[in-house]
C-alpha cells in the first residue's frame, strides 16, 4: 500500500464519487471547545464512504472478470458501495448479508440490482459462504476493508481532507475516524501520510466493541468478544484486518472509545446543526469530538462522519431523546 | 436588479457562504419517474440559502453603515443568517421577533450574537418598533427578500445551478423554487435568464399560501388570505414584493402548489435517500419533483432545498408517518 495507489483509485472515482464538503456549526464548535471540521460521508453515494472503496475495486478489474461479476459480504454499507458500482459498470453483483441487518439496507442493496444471499451472524460463517459462491460462479470477491484497491478508495476521503483543511484554515492535529475494520481509517492515515503529515488519525470505537483500540495497545491484533448488540452496526467487525492493522500501528494515535449513547446525542446534533442524517456508527467520530475532547490534541479537529444509513425508527429514537438537547 | 449584481454578490460571499453540491439518488428518481438534481441549502452556513443574501447585503455596506450595524424582522431563517453575517462582518444586529416565535429559534438567533428586540404580535406593530430603532441608533434595515442586494445574494444559487447542471449533464428544463417572498426565486431566474436560459424556474408553494402562483395567472399581485396555520412557515410571505414580483412575472413559469402533507413525504425520502435534513417548507419543490411530476416539462429536473431548520418534533413526525413508506 501506498500513496501512489491512493492516487490512481483518486483518478478512477473522479465524476464518480461525490467529493463532500468539510462542514462547520458555531454551534457544533461550542459543544466540543474547539472549532470542529465535519466531513459528511454520508452523503456520499449509497450514503457511506463505502462506495469510494468500492468502485476503486470494480473499476480496477480485468474486462473478464468484470463481466463475470463480483460478491462482497457485508452487513450493509459495503454491500449498497459495491451494488451501485456493479450496476454502474454494466455487471452483477452477489451480496452476502447478515439476516439482521437493517432492513433498510437489506432492501436497498436490492434495489441496486444485487443478488443478496442472508445468513445467520450466529451460526455460519460469512467467509466460507463467500469462498463457495465466489468459486462456484467465478466471481471476483470485494472484501470489505483488507483489499489494498478497496482502502486505495477510501484512502480518497484523507486526499480531500489533506486539502479541504488548508483550504478552510483548519488548525487541527488530529482527524477522528469512525473504525470498523481499518479500511478507511488506514486509507486515510496513509493519505494524510504524504499530503498533511501534520495530522495524525485517531480511530473512534464504540464501547465493549473496541477491538482497533485494544490491538494498538497490545502492539498485535486483538479480538472484539462479541459481534452483536450494537446500535453500531456499520462499525462491528470481529478484528483489525491483515492489511490494515500494519498500517494503522504504524500511522494512527490511540484509539478513543466512545458510549454508544453518546452516538445518539451526536446525531442529534448533527441534525440540529449541519443538517445532515448520520447512522449511530457514522456519528462516533463527531460523538468524540463533542463530547471526549480532553483525550483530543489540536486547536482544531478534523471527524468523518462515515454514514448515515439507519433507519427511521433509530433515528426518531435519537431525537425523541437528545432532539431538544443540542 | 441585473446579473452583474449577482455576479458581484457571488465575488463577496465566495469563501464565506458554502458551495452546495447537486444531490442525487437512484431512488429518488424511481419516485419521480425522471432524473432529478436536488440543490440542497439546508447544508448551507445557518441552515438556509438565507445566509447568502444576508452576507450580500451586509457585505456591501459602507464602513460607517457597517460600525452602526444592522437590523432585521424575523422569527426564523433570515434572522439567523443576517445574525451570523453581521457577526463575521464584526458588527451588531437587532432582529426583531414576535415574542411567541419558538424559544429555541430566538436562542439560536442570540447565540450567533445578535441583540433580540421581541414584540407582542397582537398589540405591537413590528414596522414601527423596527423603524424607531433603525431612526434611534442609525441601524441599516436588511430587508427579508424584497431588496436588490438580497436578491443578488440567492440569485448565487442560480449562478452555481447553471455550472453544476452542465457539469452533470442534467437534462432539465425546469428549476423547481420553493417560494415565500420570491427573493431566492427571483434571483435564481435571473442568474438562469444569463447564464442556462435553456432552464425556467417554477415557484412551488404550500396549498392555500399560493400567493405567488394566483399573482402569476393574474397577471398582478395578489395576497395571501392567511398567514398561520400552515407547517411551511419559512415560506409563507403576504404577497410577493414590489422588486421580486416583475422578475417572477417575466421570467418563471406557472406556480405549482403543492398539498403540505406532500412536504413531510418528501422530507422522509430526503433523510432516505439524500441524507438531509430538510424543513417543510425546504422540501416542497422536492415534493413537487416527486409526486407532481405530471406538472413538470424535461426528462430532469431540478428542485432547490432551501433549508433545514426543523423542530425535532416535526422531523419526528414526517419519520413517523413515511420513514418506513419511501
Amino acid at each position: 500500500m501506498n500513496i501512489e495507489m491512493i492516487e490512481a483509485a483518486a483518478k478512477r472515482i473522479d465524476g464518480h464519487a461525490r467529493r463532500t464538503p468539510l462542514l462547520t456549526s458555531p454551534f457544533v464548535d461550542e459543544i466540543a471547545g474547539r472549532r470542529v471540521f465535519v466531513k459528511p460521508e454520508a452523503l456520499q453515494h449509497t450514503g457511506s464512504f463505502k462506495f469510494r472503496g468500492a468502485w476503486s475495486a470494480v473499476s480496477a478489474l480485468t474486462d473478464n472478470a468484470l463481466k463475470a461479476g463480483v460478491i462482497a459480504f457485508s452487513s450493509g454499507n459495503h454491500a449498497q458501495g459495491v451494488a451501485l458500482a456493479a450496476r454502474e459498470h454494466g455487471t452483477s453483483a452477489v451480496i452476502v448479508m447478515p439476516a439482521d441487518a437493517p432492513q433498510m439496507k437489506i432492501e436497498n442493496t436490492r434495489a441496486l440490482g444485487a443478488e443478496v444471499v442472508l445468513y445467520d451472524r450466529a451460526t455460519e460463517d460469512r467467509d466460507e459462504i463467500g469462498a463457495r459462491l465466489a468459486t462456484e460462479r467465478g466471481l471476483t470477491l470485494i472484501k470489505p476493508f483488507d483489499e489494498p484497491l478497496v482502502i486505495a478508495g477510501q484512502g480518497t476521503v484523507g486526499l480531500e481532507i489533506a486539502e479541504q483543511a488548508a483550504e478552510l484554515g483548519a488548525n487541527a492535529r488530529e482527524v477522528l475516524v469512525c473504525c470498523g475494520g481499518g479500511g478507511l481509517t488506514s486509507g486515510i492515515a496513509l493519505a494524510l501520510e504524504a499530503k498533511a503529515p501534520e495530522l495524525r488519525v485517531r480511530p473512534v470505537e464504540p464501547e465493549n466493541f473496541d477491538d482497533v483500540t485494544r490491538s494498538l495497545e497490545a502492539g498485535q491484533i486483538k479480538r472484539n468478544k462479541s459481534l452483536s448488540g450494537s446500535i453500531c452496526d456499520a462499525i462491528i467487525t470481529p478484528q483489525p484486518g491483515d492489511v490494515t492493522f500494519p498500517i494503522l500501528k504504524r500511522l494512527c494515535g490511540s484509539g478513543l472509545v466512545v458510549p454508544e449513547e453518546d452516538c445518539l446525542r451526536a446525531m442529534a446534533v448533527a441534525f440540529a446543526r449541519l443538517k445532515v442524517v448520520l447512522e449511530p456508527g457514522g456519528a462516533i467520530a463527531l460523538a468524540a469530538a463533542l463530547y471526549h475532547g480532553d483525550e483530543i490534541e489540536g486547536d482544531d479537529v478534523i471527524a468523518v462522519a462515515s454514514g448515515g444509513n439507519v433507519d427511521a425508527e433509530v433515528f426518531q429514537m435519537a431525537l425523541a431523546k437528545y432532539g431538544n438537547d443540542v
